[in-house]
């Protein structure tokens, strides 16, 4: 039997001695870290971009298929992210947690796990936090800071008129890793004995269950003498979030279905489920990739790097923000739902509330962490 | 009846649209605000201060008794008063909420309403944040950032030998405050109809709903050129507070029970419950005042500020922490309870779960705010 430490036996100082003990700070920004009122940060001349994001249990994730280490790790990924997204490199987080009693101090170790390891393949340190005692379910809230030279700094609203729209990576992959696995879930509470078929989607499941932030993009911008005129990361799906850029930049854009960047894997499995991948990558958020327009004077650097994609470029604000299909056909790009007429609803709203707190056995060779 | 307009209409974006659209910028710190990916912070050469705090429905207030505006107000002060007791000061803050559809958009607006007074008193500007629907429970997670001078900032773990033990404002009535409102909660729920008996008692009710953090003492630091050896705000109670300080600053101390400061409304308050200030003071929590370690050299400095109390000094660690009370006998300072033999609860473990959301008209005149 798994051993079983009651949180409440540490008390909360002992909790955050326990889950902290082990920290070693990667930068020398850090001048000050846990376990006092704030932690002091330096920043040599740069500017500081700050991010946050609340992550609910039974909202953000479901505990009955999410490995608490892959939810430590996803927790600092998307924030990071978000750090990235400024063309700034994360340095810091905070992390608040509300934890209840059904929560054992295994638990929460197997949560900070996934946390370090994220902290450490980023190159962050965890400068503070927050613990409380939560009357039900599990809550995180990450703070990510980061450094940016002054003028390198990239906004939402700052494209330009033909410049030309980008995307990193591969899209809609999250979204199809989250049907295999509401699916099993929905299996498994109906028939416990049934074994999961979830063979070969481990990419796809991946890609929701540890999603990374894309490092290499923004290293690849400063080695290349790129700043992107504007940039966001997707964690809504591709449309809504070019629908943003052109909305804070007062601009219209062009994109090409064609060129939206999808897996193999993630287009085997969306048939498998009878859907369109293109709707997917449109629609199905969490993918954490980037999403940002350069100059056309950038153009032949940028095609040097084969995880970026050329999808489509920026108009003026009348023409309308539209996307050309396959087929040569002509639509407005929506919010949600793109193309197709019958919207996909976002990940966040299919995910339902469960009261598991560890994996299933089942579902355990999914661990890829 | 009141209006009340469901949050579901707005959708997030328009929601954060509603909550932040009248923000005017205080500080030229404040780069990029809400709106973006991340927000962007300049320096000017000082170092920043980081904090966060994670605020729960049921555990960290009742909201049966807190009116709203008062929630905001309280959480932006508790965590920029971490950010004073660095010695630093608030510049901004990013704002995280989980709700659930039982409330409406004019009780989030009545929060956001403390929220703003709370950044305009202090002059910190609100920059990012993060919305999230709760399934159940209000859910407030703040980050506050400051500023401050390379050598300026204060830790805990610096106090010296020798060196005198400060605090400032009066301490414990916060904790009467409570004890006040759970009374008229129970009688509330079990006899609807009786009014409210806290005439007079607005004081100590004042000190829990709606605390202030202590930027006066910062300031006056900054003009009578003070570097307190080692600081932190006093959210636990006074006894906890201190061991922290000694414990790391690996020190002992001498606390006097006279030279406590506590007002005469917290001691006519205690005594109706028939419990002893001095316990209310030393392990009540919830003042935010500020515990601070000075050099003897500043002792003529500090006199003249009626603001501070000379509580005690600090010693070598092996002859331990000891409070000596008003009848001369030494007592080993205890983490919580001080020295009655029978500690009070602490005010976080005391609070109830209350699924109202609205003040109950019987207690609006308490709404001080």
């Amino acid at each position: 039997m798994e051993k079983r430490t009651e949180i409440s036996t540490l008390g909360e100082f002992g909790l955050i001695e326990h889950l902290t003990k082990n920290i070693e700070l990667q930068n020398a920004s850090s001048v000050v870290a846990v376990g006092d009122d704030a932690a002091v940060i330096d920043h040599f001349g740069k500017q500081t971009v700050i991010t946050t994001d609340l992550l609910l249990e039974g909202v953000h994730f479901d505990l009955m298929y999410t490995p608490l280490k892959h939810l430590g790790y996803k927790s600092v990924v998307v924030n990071i992210s978000d750090v990235f997204a400024m063309n700034a490199m994360p340095t810091q987080i905070i992390l608040s947690i509300g934890i209840s009693n059904r929560f054992s101090l295994e638990a929460l170790d197997e949560f900070y796990e996934g946390v370090y390891a994220a902290c450490e393949k980023y190159g962050v340190d965890l400068v503070g936090g927050d613990t409380a005692a939560s009357q039900k379910g599990f809550i995180v809230s990450v703070t990510a800071i980061g450094e940016v030279a002054p003028d390198k700094y990239v906004k939402r609203s700052t494209a330009q008129k033909g410049d030309l729209l980008c995307v990193s990576g591969d899209l809609g992959a999250a979204y199809v890793g989250l049907l295999f696995l509401e699916r099993e879930k929905k299996i498994f509470m109906e028939s416990p004995g049934v074994q999961p078929d979830l063979e070969g989607e481990s990419y796809v499941i991946g890609r929701l269950l540890k999603p990374e932030a894309r490092k290499d993009i923004i290293e690849f911008f400063a080695n290349s003498n790129i700043v992107p005129t504007a940039m966001m990361d997707i964690s809504d799906g591709l449309s809504s979030e070019i629908l943003h850029i052109c909305r804070q930049s007062n601009l219209g854009c062009v994109l090409y279905e064609e060129k939206i960047p999808v897996a193999d894997q993630m287009k085997q499995a969306a048939y498998k489920f009878e859907i369109d991948p293109t709707a997917c990558a449109l629609s199905g958020g969490e993918d954490y990739e980037l999403l940002f327009t350069v100059s056309q004077s950038d153009y032949d650097t940028l095609v040097l790097n084969e995880e970026v994609s050329l999808i489509g470029y920026m108009t003026e604000a009348e023409l309308g923000a539209n996307i050309i299909t396959k087929g040569g056909s002509k639509y407005e790009l929506l919010h949600r739902g793109g193309i197709i007429s019958a919207p996909i609803p976002a990940t966040t709203e299919i995910f339902n509330e469960s009261e598991f707190v560890h994996i299933p056995e089942h579902l355990k060779r999914f661990i890829i962490l």
